[in-house]
């Protein structure tokens, strides 16, 4: 790829913005919004947990922050990218959570719409990809109906190497492969989990299955700019270097303490204390069709992340604030009149582009003089989804909906880059705001231990003998 | 179709169901939980709701409770379905909100997925369905690169037939047919309004659209039964005679004023009363993939309809839980451990099937000795993601996380138009319960007539002064 535009003043012209002026107090009621004096008081807070993240990350905990330098498995992960590209027309991700939100996201913001439709030719090589991140027999029958095997790649990812979800779908697979290409099956498979540890590691060695690694401080939703997400986004001839390059530029944005310069800081603090003023809910609202999973992806992030009983001193706080995904402008018919006339417990943060990729002018058809439709005669679609991103801001923001926006020059690698990485770090800026940790999630514990229990895992009889008696089924409380 | 099989037997095993068990104080801590004498107290309030819906359905005044008698619709529907099936490759809907949202849900609940990638023999002639439900350029141009106009059909939906969003939409797509086909490009639009007013009926008839009516009592979130979501489902044969039996089946079983034999009822008063109980959060938790777009679906029916700022007596009450979609068992993986540990600001519907209509066995492998994966050995996918749900429930309710579910023996067009109307009259019924009405959307004026004005359309010139000096762009709350 010719780069010689990538200058500097490209990489400035391309930088992210974050525009909050909506959530002060000067546009909204001061009841729901934030004051000057609000932010003065949180400069100190978060001085203290930018200190505290970047040594974490200094130290070697945080291995998500280091993931802009991977230049040696970059490499690796391209000339992979390129020989699956010469073998094989579909690639498959079986993974479940972290394995696959950053997959998707990817996928969806910088590929086109209906990509998989498109012919090979127009897909410039890049295969077509799947992510079935479900343990639906339909799905997987259904997947299996569409797809030839002996052109199709997975690539299993779990970092513990032990998802129920993902370790049902392989040996599936697995055994599909072994009917369609025979001995050939193990080339059909691509291993993505933990360097050392874990079944699949092992199974990866004994079966000789090509594989990469997760970083070991990598946690799974912090994981989209490792290999879990890079090799799915290089067979489809995303630009990964752009990618890295464009996180490595957010995080040098955001070394400084500085709350009111720190994009990731600020946009953490700002979430705190909206929480504090009874906002339980953070809407994110991209007015692109291409971001529509961005917005999913974060809610894993965010939710597991920050969703905690215990704060770090163990004392029972119950935090966390739900996010919500929405799409402009689709759920303006859809959600934005509960965002406007609801209860005051929301925020919401847009994602809005400066410049979309392709545009679509409206054409004067002689309509003009029809007041339904005439005055969108010779606009474009661009300057329409734009206007009514404006139009909805400013609803909100006149009946004292707190509201901000990530502003986006342009969807291409480099600023996506930037967005999910800034997401990851606001997040992680947050936890330690609120002072949970962002990293664990032991509240998922409960159900799997009765999953395994219920599917008859050794070790796990009693907890048998205690869900099949505690749960009866004649309740009265069923309505048949 | 044969429907020898389709007695009364059959029907009786097909209902679905609503278990409430662990919603009860019974189960969960009484602060989170419902009570038998909150029910009791409720009594009395189901039934003068119902007695005020069912007297504004006998007076005509709710469409959406008649739906399920259109006999003659439906065989125009059928006709033309059958028509197009002979004459297209693809079937695209231009819509938004009510008029997309209904659409997409029956096409993922009862279509196998990736159903346009399948053959148009194993469609069985169904024709290729595309929902492109906003007015991103990106969008409907990709969607222009992967479809032949000469064999496509546009369905273009709105009810006042005045949707900015649409028409824009629309314009272009007209204009791209006559570049296509030239003059027969009337033979490509299909028009689905107001049976009488609005632009784009005036234009049915002066350029000779085919066209189908949105009955004028019938509110666009309320009109999937309509030929707003009929006419997409009947040109991918889904069995629409049994959609609106299901749905007659529900109306009837939703005849009673006892909230303890009323599912809707019920549910509603539920919801009702765990609002009251500080619940602002209401989760629909689908485990199956197929029902994945009923919960997205349910969020536009639930949010537009409760969302409001008055109640009907006019006093100010910014009333309206807010509606997440959730997916089982993959967001296990991205929101449980927000709803295990966060704040008890939530309640959790699940949607749960029987019985799939696939299953996919887990092979033996020989990993029966690897503690990782020898319990799924020799299981099902099927087994799996029930069992994946019964552990969340059993979490949930320990965790004293109010949540009920929905029983569906098996997904079908009869069990899916059982459950959406059951969530239509839920709706409504939870209107008479909040006091407030669930059938306008005043909220989105604002960002309407914003919207106009920016884009210049006669009549809205003070609004667009306003808006052009009310937000400068040189704050200095901009991070950049």
């Amino acid at each position: 790829m010719d780069k010689s535009w990538h200058n500097g003043e490209w990489c400035r012209s391309m930088r992210i913005r974050l525009d909050y002026t909506n959530m002060m107090s000067s546009r909204i009621d001061m009841h729901h919004g934030v004051t000057d004096d609000d932010i003065t008081y949180l400069e100190e807070m978060g001085r203290k947990a930018h200190k505290d993240l970047w040594e974490r990350h200094e130290s070697g905990d945080l291995g998500f922050m280091s993931l802009h330098n991977q230049a040696d498995e970059l490499q690796d992960i391209k000339g992979a990218a390129a020989r699956l590209q010469k073998r094989f027309d579909n690639y498959v991700v079986i993974g479940i959570g972290g394995s696959a939100l950053g997959n998707i996201a990817l996928n969806s913001a910088l590929n086109p719409p209906y990509y998989n439709e498109l012919s090979k030719d127009e897909r410039k090589e890049g295969l077509k990809v799947y992510f079935p991140d479900n343990v639906d027999p339909e799905l997987l029958r259904g997947l299996l109906n569409v797809i030839d095997l002996t052109k199709t790649v997975f690539n299993v990812i779990t970092k513990s190497g032990s998802t129920a979800e993902t370790l049902a779908n392989f040996l599936i697979i697995r055994e599909e492969l072994k009917k369609a290409v025979g001995d050939e099956y193990h080339r059909h498979i691509i291993v993505t989990t933990d360097p050392h540890k874990g079944f699949l590691r092992k199974l990866a060695t004994k079966e000789d299955f090509r594989s990469f690694s997760v970083p070991e401080n990598v946690g799974g939703r912090f994981s989209v700019l490792s290999p879990v997400g890079l090799l799915s986004a290089a067979v489809t001839n995303v630009d990964v270097d752009e990618l890295l390059a464009g996180a490595a530029e957010m995080h040098e944005r955001c070394s400084g303490p500085d709350i009111r310069s720190n994009p990731a800081l600020m946009a953490a603090a700002l979430q705190y204390l909206l929480y504090q003023k009874m906002k339980n809910i953070v809407v994110m609202m991209p007015y692109a069709q291409a971001l529509k999973d961005i917005a999913d992806w974060f809610r894993q992030l965010w939710a597991e992340s920050l969703g905690k009983k215990s704060d770090r001193s163990g004392k029972i706080v119950y935090e966390g604030s739900t996010p919500v995904n929405a799409l402009g402008a689709t759920d303006q018919h859809s959600q934005i009149q509960l965002y406007i006339e609801g209860p005051f417990d929301k925020s919401v943060i847009f994602l809005t582009v400066e410049k979309f990729r392709e545009n679509v002018n409206i054409p004067a058809a002689g309509f003009q003089d029809e007041d339904a439709l005439g005055y969108l005669e010779g606009s474009s679609l661009e300057k329409l989804i734009q206007t009514e991103q404006y139009a909805t801001e400013w609803a909100l923001t006149k009946n004292n909906r707190p509201n901000c926006k990530i502003i986006i020059p342009e969807v291409n690698a480099y600023t996506i880059g930037q967005l999910l990485y800034m997401l990851e770090l606001q997040t992680a800026y947050a936890g330690e705001l609120f002072n949970v940790n962002a990293f664990d999630q032991p509240g998922v514990e409960d159900g799997k231990k009765a999953t395994y229990a219920l599917m008859g895992r050794d070790g796990y009889g009693s907890l048998k003998q205690e869900l099949l008696t505690g749960m009866d089924t004649s309740s009265k409380y069923i309505i048949d």
